[in-house]
């Protein structure tokens, strides 16, 4: 398998996407968020950009809206970005639409795919089991308002380890790997000094950060499906 | 001192340069190249990014020609990208102009910073030197054709280990510095898998490998002066 990792999905070359299967990743929380509302029985989740469409597509469809803007709840929503609110009794058998800032425009990035999945630290063993023999992956990292995030790098270098030693990496992947490698015995006091971890911490938002930076704790990858949903796999 | 690494040139924001100083990373080979030359006395060396206009320049300004496309010699030129040929005798007292595909772009986003250096392995403690003490340090990694090179991230990381516990770093420099003291006691065997270095390889220029890939070898750094053209700091 080839692996190729963009530091931040807006370097994407748009072309490697036909033929290749897809990953994006926003560890800190949209992909999170996403893994465990389908894990908890959400029917369907749509990522969507902008608050109002957001607003739109979610009384059209009677689903429920959750996301953020600079990491806080928007005014009328059901829930924030935080993945602890997405809890079965919350969210079995209703639709959602989420819409956040890095996550929504990274995953908008990577649409030409032949398939889309998410990512975080949660289903990293679920995801390498998922997109095991395809002959090429793209991981796109969601980053922070355009820059790149370590702890993105850090999930993709999770996924990278459990698919084994068989992949050709590009130098981003072989960069997150090795990212991932060097803290994978303290990753949360590696991260603790990254720029959104900080940030979120200071939002008082420290349970969220211990519950999103586990590893293989949630067995579920959300899948883009024909429907522009994305639904438990 | 606030670090800020990008991992390519092209996500560089450029409403960071002003008041910061800028230092531009093409390990492979163009900053090597230009740290050699003006250590061996070159008089100026001047980055333009057209084929053409690195002919006239070198006309009308009486500079030797050197650079590369697709890691070649250009026909004509006197040199080709290639460090080891910058000797003492080759260009001592006289000017260059260059043109290389991914340094001299680099280069040219950076232009809006206070002051401009470039940097490598080679001249990493230099580096340090140079730029001990400013408020704010934007690192821009060449790359290789819009896309994230390890080596740059090395070297990046090489100076800001230089540069000792007392400086804030954004995720990017973080990654940077936790690759490089995960390989600084095999930088090359580590870098062997890297993209560029294995082209560079098949292009039969190992030579060239192992000289870029020495630390501190040449207390030299280029600087950009106010005539435009680099010249040893």
């Amino acid at each position: 398998m080839q692996i190729s990792v963009y530091p931040v999905y807006t370097v994407l070359e748009r072309e490697s996407l036909p033929g290749a299967t897809a990953v994006v990743i926003d560890t800190l929380r949209m992909t999170s968020v996403a893994t465990v509302a389908l894990h908890n029985g959400c029917a369907g989740l749509r990522a969507v950009c902008d608050v109002e469409e957001a607003r739109g597509l979610a009384a059209r469809t009677g689903s429920l809206l959750g996301g953020e803007r600079k990491a806080l709840k928007i005014p009328g929503f059901d829930f924030s970005n935080s993945p602890l609110e997405f809890t079965p009794e919350a969210v079995r058998g209703r639709r959602l639409v989420m819409t956040t800032t890095n996550g929504t425009n990274a995953i908008q990035s990577v649409l030409d795919a032949d398939e889309v999945f998410l990512g975080c630290l949660l289903n990293a063993d679920a995801v390498a089991k998922s997109v095991a023999g395809r002959e090429r992956l793209v991981i796109a990292l969601a980053g922070t308002a355009g820059r790149f995030s370590m702890e993105d790098a850090v999930a993709a270098g999770a996924i990278i380890s459990r698919l084994g030693t068989d992949c050709a990496l590009d130098d981003m992947a072989l960069a997150s790997h090795t990212l991932y490698e060097a803290c994978r015995n303290n990753i949360q006091g590696f991260l603790s000094s990254a720029l959104h971890y900080r940030r979120l911490e200071s939002l008082g938002l420290l349970e969220d950060l211990r519950f999103c930076l586990q590893e293989d704790t949630v067995p579920c990858v959300p899948r883009l499906g024909a429907d522009g949903w994305f639904h438990a796999s």
